[in-house]
């Protein structure tokens, strides 16, 4: 039993590391795209590497407690709500290597479109990111509705983004290629969101054992 | 242990619905697009309520599977397979919807660009996705891994792709609105992909016990 308890610190404490690689890799992509900066960039090219190789860790680490511990009750909720939280953090970091890559491709023209809010809508994604982290760490049921609550502002921005962008691009035909650029950076963090979305979801499960998705209401 | 026989024979089963209905969902949204056909388009949305109550219900399965019965060996691989198959087939319902509402965007306009080959790119990444899928029907790992070769082919066609959309786009500013949707459809079919290479992925750590996530040579 106590073997028990320790694997499953374990399996938190790579969790959360791989949660501050991840959400430093977000940061590090929007801070390419807003402060056009090559080596924030770089950084998350770096990250991505050791977050796929921390993804098979953890997947493994569930993998065995399940296998050679037999959990029940709370602990096998813990266990499988850590492997698809993994799973969405992964995702997360292949929207960094996305977004950093835009970034790159915005760095060879000329500077971000002033009128387009990217910074208003990456904090907004990233506070969904932060949030439903937290409330993994901290068990914390409320925190985690918080974060179902703020996806539909997250959707509605992005449409907004998507005609302004559009009418940029039928009016100034150089505006075409940043325009696209500047659409799959919207589409990124629309979809970082959606991913903080399930892990918001996961801890609801795991906490209180009741099940959200696909627009069941937040109690 | 014969109650074990029958619940996993039942999550196999459901999980073959599921897997059905995914791929109806995709062939109608590239449907909905080559042919301009909107009923195609009004049955993904259809098939995606279905999509995700079947979700729900193979995860729950799996779940009772793990809490009740203590599976050990063959059997815990195959209840995490079913989990993770079940997710990435859920995602692919999703990008089934997304292509639905692109081609009832290009609805909208004019003729789909002719120049731009999305009927071999959907072939491609359907024969990928229909592989995968009986890779894990038969648990036939060489043809998982023709999917994890596949890959490449449908990434390299997508550049293609986008750099001859951004060229109409270019040359003609009324191409532009229609050209993001080509974008999009491109990018939904690219995804597709990822999803068969995941689910091959699965399979093959179902049936050999090896990990091949994250361009570890397929053997």
């Amino acid at each position: 039993m106590e073997h028990l308890r320790e694997e499953l610190d374990e399996l938190n404490n790579q969790l959360l590391e791989m949660s501050c690689l991840v959400v430093s890799s977000i940061s590090q992509s929007v801070n390419a795209v807003i402060n056009r900066d090559k080596e924030a960039a770089e950084t998350v090219f770096q990250n991505e590497i050791q977050i796929d190789q921390l993804e098979i860790l953890i997947d493994n680490l569930a993998f065995q407690l399940l296998a050679l511990q037999q959990p029940v009750a709370v602990d096998l909720r813990f266990i499988t709500m850590s492997m698809k939280i993994n799973n969405n953090l992964e995702r997360m970091g292949d929207i960094a290597v996305n977004i950093a890559q835009r970034a790159l491709s915005l760095l060879k023209m000329g500077p971000l479109m002033p009128q387009i809010d990217i910074p208003h809508m990456a904090r907004l994604a990233q506070d969904m990111m932060s949030d439903s982290i937290n409330a993994f760490v901290h068990r914390d049921p409320d925190l985690a509705k918080t974060v179902l609550k703020s996806d539909d502002a997250v959707d509605n921005l992005r449409d907004q983004m998507y005609n302004e962008i559009l009418k940029f691009m039928e009016a100034d035909p150089s505006m075409i290629h940043p325009g696209i650029d500047h659409i799959f950076i919207a589409r990124g963090l629309e979809r970082l969101a959606d991913h903080a979305t399930n892990i918001a979801e996961d801890v609801l499960f795991f906490v209180q054992g009741i099940d959200v998705r696909h627009h069941a209401q937040p109690i």
